[in-house]
């Protein structure tokens, strides 16, 4: 190391800021920040893109292909002159020295960051990540994209050997909005967009199952909409059972107590943990391996380094955790960056106030639900509020352009543009016809 | 079996022609007999999805998502309701028997049309291929975007650490039009849409070095057009290096004689080797593994089976081999169904005539050549006309629409739009820093 150490120029005297995932908390984190020329941050992600998480879904459905819903980190920032981005790994902390480990080199901050985010988790089964891929990165998406796809491939090829039709079935595990959104996805998949597209299988007669443990659909949302949204669903042709806990998965096959279903596909959108990273803090984590922070987002005893987004257990009014959505990192992230500035001028610090707009789930075409304030909707009004919400969200003019087209093409001639296999041309637990 | 066989129901007495490929040749081919409802038709491929492939390379650079250059066999051929597709790979043939022998199943057929097309050679050294990857596939091309993008990364990432720069060197083997393509385009990658995107390296001071072991650059050209692409080239910012015979690739380097090039991505363009299913149909094929097929494209001996595209040894005017080329499979593709029409109707068959419209390479931003009968363009022109005759071949209304879309936003804004790294974030050869 000469001129430079950490990614910092030595004569560079401005606090150093790191910031540690490229999501939406970290990103709006990087932007507040970089308002102020006195500051110098590095913004370090395990990708080079920000994945629009809410929108994977489509990518997974065929609808959208990955580069219209992720921009590189590096290009989202490339106007702000004092963010540093390294597509890097972080494996734990030196609080006391104040220093990241990256995988490469320690990257020594005066504020630290910490938006890592959540992946899936299996409950304690981690043999089950391989029957039933989970959606989080634009890599899980194109694995559902390519087992959905291949598994009507299989079918129509076995069907035309003479077999006898293999089952169709389409099992997804949770019914929390990513479940939702897959479920109706897949019904619109196999009722809409490939209904001309074979000759010895017939697509409209797949099923789809969305087996969720709990009592009822969406279960943050309030009651009512839980119903519509169901009722939604089984229009789109969706069967859903409530109650049904999975006590195993294996190729092909998911049991709920004493039954088996035979599954093509099994996805799994059931549960989430929290990154590792958090523990790695040493602070007190929940059972989702949430970081319990202060009110400021900061952690106990180290009030300069602050978890946001995901990664944080932060209650709201009426002690109830803030969810793991967008809004919420985003105004964390915000949040934090006031915060940091606030401190770097010698100044105290607020506390975390989420403003709620609303929530929104998606169901499939003209079907979804909104609850704002204290007014619900659902259906086709609903379904509008999301399209706009998320078009607006979309980060970058480009990619929400191709977004609108891609939406269009698809709304407008029910099919599903981007449907390609890559890779592997086998599903796990399908083994060639006798 | 019950009602059916081999995907066919018993009681369907139309000849059966089944299609080896849905690259240019099978689906013109396939297009072209589905207008007689008298034959039944079976097109096999190991993808789902044919792909465009003369625009393989902007995927490999960033500028178009797959989902814009490919489409779903499957639904290309949808209106076709006497054509099946099947997503599957032919291991070889019965010639006696007159059946494919596929992994799942025998496919019996009554005329056979083989269009499996032609795959790079490493002349013998295939332990290259890891090293060095070739671009005939999406796949490939997401492994090349992946490994270009990701030297980027790395590179700022130790000279962030302070570490000395260590080279970052684009070496393509190879200067055919795919390797010019490649190198024309990390070019404009490196001097027009990273400049603005790093903080710690310059990526406008990488090198791009185009290896042509022969005596001049797009050697199936006249010589005053190979002359004009060199000199595009060069403009452009790529070391152009004839006569340079590459003797060894490992990781991180290519020797070229006594000498050794740092590389940081190695990219192969040098050669083709027709797929193995052409000698595996019994019949002489040349050095490069083409079968030689008599003037009406079927093979000696079989006036059943057609060979035809990349995968066919056809000798046009002056006893030249026809290229490897998208309209060669084209028209290949049309008069192997006609001459297959002629026989179910007692005709005897006619010979091919190649109607060469010409040849286009391009090169990059307003660089190109062309020679369209005596005539011979360089520069704006032969690039605006290149332009043109891609967007008219791409097959799809709405993947044109897209591709018009990212191509004007490449070219005004002289950014990347998909500039995604995914999978792995290692390189071959590729050591942490010290």
């Amino acid at each position: 190391m000469t001129e430079r150490e950490n990614g910092k120029p030595l004569s560079d005297l401005r606090p150093h800021i790191v910031i540690i995932g490229g999501g939406f908390g970290g990103l709006y984190c990087a932007k507040e920040l970089a308002r102020h020329k006195d500051v110098h941050i590095t913004v370090v992600d395990r990708k080079n893109h920000h994945t629009f998480q809410p929108l994977l879904y489509q990518v997974a459905s065929a609808v959208l292909s990955p580069g219209e819903i992720a921009s590189p980190i590096r290009s989202v920032l490339r106007s702000k002159k004092n963010v540093n981005v390294f597509l890097g790994e972080a494996l734990g902390f030196d609080l006391a020295a104040r220093q990241v480990k990256l995988r490469e080199f320690a990257l020594s901050y005066d504020f630290l960051v910490v938006a890592a985010g959540a992946t899936h988790s299996y409950f304690g089964h981690d043999e089950w990540a391989g029957f039933a891929p989970g959606l989080k990165t634009i890599e899980d998406a194109l694995e559902i994209r390519r087992r959905v796809l291949l598994a009507y491939e299989i079918a129509e090829r076995r069907a035309a050997a003479g077999e006898t039709q293999y089952p169709l079935n389409f099992v997804v595990i949770g019914a929390g909005p990513t479940g939702v959104e897959l479920a109706g996805a897949l019904a619109d998949i196999a009722r809409e967009a490939l209904v001309h597209d074979f000759r010895s299988i017939d697509p409209a007669r797949s099923r789809v199952l969305l087996l969720e443990g709990g009592p009822r659909v969406l279960a943050a949302y309030p009651d009512d909409l839980s119903t519509k949204a169901q009722r939604q669903l089984e229009k789109l042709g969706v069967e859903v059972h409530t109650g049904a806990i999975v006590s195993n998965i294996e190729a092909g096959k998911v049991h709920v107590g004493e039954q088996v279903i035979e599954a093509s596909v099994v996805l799994w959108a059931a549960g989430v943990r929290a990154s590792s990273l958090g523990a790695a803090l040493g602070v007190s984590t929940d059972r989702a391996g949430r970081v319990e922070v202060e009110r400021d987002l900061s952690i106990p005893g180290h009030p300069e380094v602050f978890v946001i987004g995901d990664l944080a257990a932060f209650k709201g009014p009426g002690g109830k955790l803030l969810p793991g959505v967008a809004p919420v990192a985003i105004q964390q992230g915000k949040a934090a960056a006031a915060n940091i500035w606030r401190r770097i001028q010698g100044q105290p610090t607020c506390g975390f106030i989420y403003r709620d707009k609303g929530s929104l789930a998606t169901i499939g075409r003209s079907a979804a639900v909104a609850e704002i304030g204290k007014a619900h909707f659902s259906g086709t009004l609903a379904w509008l509020l999301w399209l706009l919400v998320h078009i607006l969200y979309l980060i970058g003019f480009r990619n929400r352009a191709l977004v609108v087209m891609n939406w269009a093409w698809a709304y407008f001639t029910r099919g599903r543009g981007i449907r390609l296999i890559t890779g592997s041309t086998e599903l796990p637990g399908v083994t060639p016809p006798r």
